[in-house]
Parts: C-alpha cells; sequence; structure tokens
C-alpha cells in the first residue's frame, strides 16, 4: 500500500494554484486513458498490468530455472531503460552482503574498456548465461560488450552450447538481433512496439532477468495491476502538486531515500522523468539522495543553499529484520539513550526530522510511503511513478514518450568514428 | 599531470568578465596563502602535501601490512568525509571484478538496519579489523555500527584480540573515542585539528584504510605535492570560469565522467564543492554523471531541458589494457566500422562527440585531463579540486570550512529521540 502524503508541503502552495493544477492533471489522465495525448503510440506500459502475456510469463519462469541450475552468473547486456529497472528491482530485493545463487551482472551500458576487460577474465572462471537486450541490436554500447561476450562463450562453450546459453530480448518481428536470434536458435522475448525503454520494467526487458534473480515477477505485476486500480487519486496529486512547486520556481526534485540499496531506484527515477520531462527548455531536474549518508555531504547544501528544489521522501514502514542496539557497560558513546530501541525506529525518525529540518529550510517535502520492500510494493511504486510522469508530462504540454535529444551525442559520436552513413559533409 | 581546458565554455563568457573573475580568484588565493579569509582555522589541508607526519605514514604502513596478514576483511566505520574520499580512491584504483587480498566495506554511513544486520552476519564468518573514524566518537551513524560491530568482534575474539583489531582514526588530544582507545590500548592515529572531514583524505582518516586496500599513500602524497607546487594558474582559471559561469545563471555543475569506477570521486565531488559552497542562499549545485551510461538517462534533459548548467568532465587519457573490437564473421550488430580499434579510444570519441552535442544545446564544457587512473594522478585530482573549491569560496565571501547547515537535522532527530540535553523545550 502506497500513501502520498503532502501536507509538508501545503504551507508553500495556495488552495487555488494546486485546485487548477488537479484540474490540468485530470485533463491529462483523461488523455492519457483516451490515446488522444502526445505519443499515445507509446502507452502500452498502461494497461500491462492486466494484459500482459501471460504465455511468456510461463515461458519466463522456464527459462529463468534452467539458467538458475546450469549458471553462476548472467550477464545483463543493455543500457538506459533495458537494465535500469531490472537492476532497481533486483537491488531493492536483494541483502547486502548475501551469496547468491545467481549472480547478475550488467554490462553493455558504458565503454570502459577496463570494466570489460575485467568483465571477461573474471567469466572465463564461471558458468555463464547472458541475456541481451536491445530493440534494434546496434546500439553501440550493448553491441560491443554483446560481440566480445558471444566471442568469449563461443571459444569457452562452442557455438552450439553457447547459443543455449543467450537469450534476446528484442523488437517482435524485425531488426538485426532478431534475425540473428532465429539463424542461431537463441530463445527470444519480446519489447513490444508501444513500450519505451523507461517504462519498460514491466515487460520482458524486466522480467526475465529478475525472475532469473529469484524473485515473483507476478507479484510484480500484481502490485503493478493494484496501483493501476487504486491510485488515480494519488496520482493527481502528486502530479497536481508537483508542478505547482515547478511553476513556483522549485525545478528540482531531490527523491531521497533511507536505504542504500534503492539507490538504483534513484537512477531508475532520474531516467523516467529527466528523459520524459526534460524537453523544449524546460522540466523539473530530478536529483537522487541516499539519506542519511548524504546528508553529511549534500545536506549542508540542501539546508542552507540556494533554493531552487522540493524533496520528496520514499519511505518504508517495515524493515525485513528488528536490530536493537544493544547495552554496554560504558557509555563512552553517548548512545545508552537509545539502547532497546530497533535502528530502523531510528532511521525513520532521522527521516521525520530531516523533513522538519528542510521545511524550516523553506524546501517543500512530500513523502511517498510504503509497507516493506517486495515485489508488490515495487510493482505499486513503478506503476505509481510511471502514471504520475505521463500525467506531469501532458500537464507541462510535451511528450513524455520521446528522447529526441538523445541522439545528438550518437549523431556525433558516429560522425567522429566514421560510420558508413554519418560521414562528414564535405568528407 | 592535469591539464584544465575552458576552450569550450569561451564562447559562453566576455573576456573581460574572465579576467574579472581571474582577479577576485587571485585575491582569494592570496588569502588562503596568507590565512587571512575565513575559516582560516580549517586550513591544514593546504600544507599537507610538504609537512605530513612521516612518522605517522610509517606506523599506517606497519599496521596495513599487519591488517592484510590477518585480516580478509577492513570494516570502515564513518560517514561524510571520513569514508568518501578513502572509497573514492580505493574504487577507482581497483579492478573491476578482481578477487582482493583484502575487502573493504563501509559501515556507520546509515542508519539501515538491513545493512547492518546482513553485515554482522557476513563477518561471522570472515576474519576481520575495524577501523572506526570519528573525531568526536559521538556521532550517530558510525557510533551505532561500531557498538555493534566492536560487540560481535569481542564475543568472536575475545576482548584481548578484539582491541589487537580496531583501529582508531580520531582527535589527537580529546574525545569519548580518544579516551576509550587510551583505556583499550586500541592503535590510533589522528584527525589533524586544522583539517574539515571533506579535505581529510591526505590525513590518516584515508590514508589509514588506502594503504591497507594495498595502495602506495606515498605516491597519492607526492601527486598532491606536485599540484601544490605546479597547478596555482590551473586552479585560479577553474575557480574564476566556473564562478563568471555561475553568476550567468549557470547554477548547477554536472561533474562527468566515462569511467564507472569514478563514480565515486563525483560522491567525493559533490560532499567537497557541495557541503563548502552551499550556504547564505547561494552555491553552485553539483551534481554527478557517469557517462555514456548516464546519456541514455539524463542525456535527454542535459541536451534540452531547461538551461541552467555547465558541464566539468574528468577524462582520462590512457586506460589500464587495451581492449580491441575483435573480427565477427557477420556484421549484424553493424560494428564492422569499429574492428580493430581500441575501445577506450571510442570512449574517447564518445566524450568528445558528448561535449560538442551539449555545446549546441548551449551547455558551457570544462574539461579536466588526466594521463590515467593511479595514485599520483589522484593525488594531484585530490589537491586541485580542493584548492578550487576553497577560491571559489572565497570569492563568494563565504566560509568554505564550515557546515552549520548539517546540525540542523541533528539537533531535530536528538529531541524527537529524546537524547538527554535535547528534550524539547516545555515538555
Amino acid at each position: 500500500m502506497i500513501n502520498f502524503d503532502y501536507s509538508k508541503a501545503e504551507d508553500f502552495i495556495k488552495k487555488q494554484e494546486l485546485d487548477a493544477e488537479y484540474i490540468s492533471a485530470k485533463k491529462a489522465a483523461d488523455d492519457l486513458q483516451k490515446g488522444t495525448g502526445k505519443g499515445s503510440d507509446f502507452i502500452g506500459w498502461r494497461d500491462l498490468p492486466i494484459n500482459y502475456d501471460k504465455k511468456e510469463v510461463e515461458r519466463i519462469k522456464k527459462e529463468a530455472k534452467n539458467i538458475r541450475e546450469k549458471s553462476q552468473v548472467l550477464v545483463v547486456v543493455g543500457i538506459g531503460g533495458s537494465y535500469l529497472g531490472t537492476r532497481m528491482v533486483i537491488e531493492a530485493l536483494s541483502g547486502y552482503f548475501c551469496k547468491k545463487e545467481l549472480e547478475v551482472i550488467y554490462a553493455g551500458n558504458s565503454l570502459s574498456s577496463d570494466y570489460l576487460n575485467d568483465l571477461l577474465d573474471y567469466l572465463k572462471g564461471k558458468e555463464f548465461s547472458v541475456n541481451i537486450i536491445s530493440k534494434s541490436g546496434t546500439t553501440t554500447e550493448p553491441a560491443i560488450a554483446f560481440r566480445l561476450i558471444k566471442k568469449l562463450m563461443e571459444e569457452k562453450y562452442g557455438k552450439d552450447e553457447a547459443s543455449k546459453r543467450i537469450y534476446v530480448t528484442t523488437d517482435k518481428n524485425k531488426g538485426a538481433l532478431r534475425e540473428l536470434a532465429i539463424e542461431n536458435g537463441y530463445e527470444t522475448f519480446v519489447v513490444p512496439d508501444d513500450v519505451g525503454g523507461r517504462y519498460s520494467v514491466l515487460t520482458a526487458v524486466g522480467l526475465f532477468p529478475i525472475a532469473c534473480a529469484g524473485f515473483d515477477i507476478e507479484k510484480l505485476m500484481s502490485g503493478a495491476a493494484f496501483a493501476r486500480k487504486n491510485y488515480d487519486e494519488a496520482v493527481l496529486n502528486y502530479a497536481a502538486v508537483r508542478n505547482v512547486l515547478y511553476k513556483k520556481g522549485n525545478v528540482i526534485e531531490l527523491f531521497v531515500n533511507y536505504e542504500p540499496k534503492l539507490s538504483m531506484l534513484l537512477e531508475w527515477l532520474k531516467q523516467l522523468f529527466g528523459e520524459s520531462e526534460g524537453k523544449e527548455g524546460k522540466g523539473i531536474f530530478p536529483v537522487g539522495l541516499t539519506y542519511t549518508t548524504d546528508l553529511h555531504s549534500m545536506g549542508q547544501y540542501v539546508q542552507e543553499g540556494r533554493r531552487m528544489f522540493f524533496e520528496t521522501g520514499i519511505s518504508i514502514e517495515n524493515s525485513n529484520r528488528k536490530l536493537e542496539i544493544p547495552k554496554q557497560k560504558d557509555d563512552s558513546d553517548g548512545l545508552d539513550y537509545l539502547e532497546g530501541r530497533d535502528l530502523h525506529e531510528i532511521n525513520k525518525i532521522a527521516a521525520k526530522a530531516t523533513a522538519i529540518a528542510h521545511i524550516e529550510g523553506m524546501v517543500p517535502n512530500l513523502e511517498i510511503q510504503i509497507d516493506r520492500l517486495d515485489e508488490e510494493n515495487l510493482g505499486e511504486l513503478i506503476y505509481f511513478f510511471e502514471k504520475t510522469c505521463a500525467v506531469s508530462g501532458y500537464i507541462n504540454d510535451i511528450n513524455p514518450f520521446n528522447q529526441p535529444g538523445v541522439e545528438s551525442y550518437k549523431r556525433n559520436m558516429f560522425e567522429l568514428l566514421g560510420k558508413p552513413g554519418f560521414e562528414k559533409e564535405g568528407n
């Protein structure tokens, strides 16, 4: 169960401002519902929680079991939306230091030669499988990683066994990767045509590697379905409040949490909101902070620096395990007053104390509360944020589903690298 | 060798603006040199590279050797400046997947009970030592972690052996941790009085754990000494340019790099600049991005969103190892045009292409180039950034060495937790 609380932002906004923005949000949500908004050929994520391909999910579960039986490592090759959602869910649900039955490693998300060299060395001594995720198959970063890993795999296992260890998530009908998969008999899963990268975690893009890591993907989907059914009001309020705040000069949204393993959730949120809203010279700029650690780095700025942000906290009601502050003979550390108290309760009090401090520092505070870190709650969060993001985009009259600016560096890069078709004019 | 290049920002600033700001920077550097600026009781970092305690460094090296012989894990307990610099250096110098002789784990930098529970379980099966780093010994996060880890240690090893595995880095003369160390015979190292947390990586705070991880701390210091001697001009230029840009509305500095293991350098920079400059309602807001991965998440916003930033790239001339794009029979991935080329060269071209794209998007671009990732280059970078940060603070007429805003959440937290001396008035 998600609870969205904006009571600690109310002192910063007028009721009539919020009412007006709420009406815009309602209109935006209607456009999303009717498919009459911008980029509406990419709103397939909207009904996924209730109409996803059940047969594909059965196949995903079967192949995940297969991988867990024969591999120690799964390498997920993908960049941006092709790995951030996956990594967010797996890290949020995993323990911090536990030995995992199957280790999931991410590749193809940078051009670091040190990373790839070290990874190739590491894989030599492991039993491993690969899941390459790419709509086209020709995105530079994952394509380079896949070429190198496939080569290693074929040397290590032979072409035949390698083809049984390569899983491809790509376009349903077309593209280089689709063709390669057919030719070599790789198992394939589908990136739907109507779901963009940053909205794809609840498709096979995320579901397959998440299932491989041992988590219950149907519960993830049922959480999303619950959010789809029950959080219309919370979505409208969140979208309205953040846009009122934005229009009043709070141009940065600080997404904060108090659990270090949610740091990838922050990365996923940065892509979701930043790539959806940051266009046409506008958009709320998303920043992620993990407290209390970042209170000892960025806390000073948030408290007393230039005023230009609001803060959206994600708080977790229950930890996985209790941890009591133990008694100690001496009080050398000054902690006696905390003896017998549960650390998670102290963490929640730190969150409350921080919100109060930042409000005093003129930072409006929003809070999104969840029960605990499990598949259902994460499914709810994912859908809640996705829908809020789409509605917010429509409020600002932009297309929240495209990313035209991402092409600029690629075009320059292809030109500088001399890629056929991208030669500099006049050369 | 560091090279600071601001040629790709020159189109955004007028020569007379830069000349005027350079004069301010020169004045600020003079104040720093003479000790006549704000907070000048905390400028001990300035001459550390040439006057650091050589005897302590010998003791650090001896004890580091000792730890490496008898432990598999070193737990570094500290928050903010007590661990960020350490972690930044160790991660930058380590391989990505290599099995380490000594694993360094960080604790006491959050209030997560899941993290600490999982860590305590993990440590039960390992031979481990602890380095607690705290000026006072009573900062809540590290104090809680240390109380729990010390308890585990004394149960596992007995009080006597535990006292040989606990290393304390704290105030030279006073404080609870100092007293505890004397009472129990713990080995101690010194946090100098005149060096603040975020400037402390080149004191025992950073040097001891970095030496434990197997790196050459004297080379780190000689790099810093080289920077101290040779980069006055680069520091003045960087400080001047970033402040001209700031005054023209570029209120966010995007620190970017292209090597994932530098992500902790970005965290260290966020603390250094954010905590130093973010006060009195002003300051450049620091953001860290690791490209090319973040080009596929935040790249859209940087290219086309609200215009309010400039970008400072940290680029590395040479990778540790070459990695050639191999030949492949088919061109299914469209990469044939890259065959035989070194991946790091491609990464550098991506950086160049990104700078061009972002300049077209009206994002002024600064570049800091280093030769390679090693102790000397990191030592140079550390000193270069520390001095630039101090000079920038003086340009803006603030004290770059205090952090009054960090107390706000702590005071509220102590009050809510009922800490003696912090009871709510009227209760």
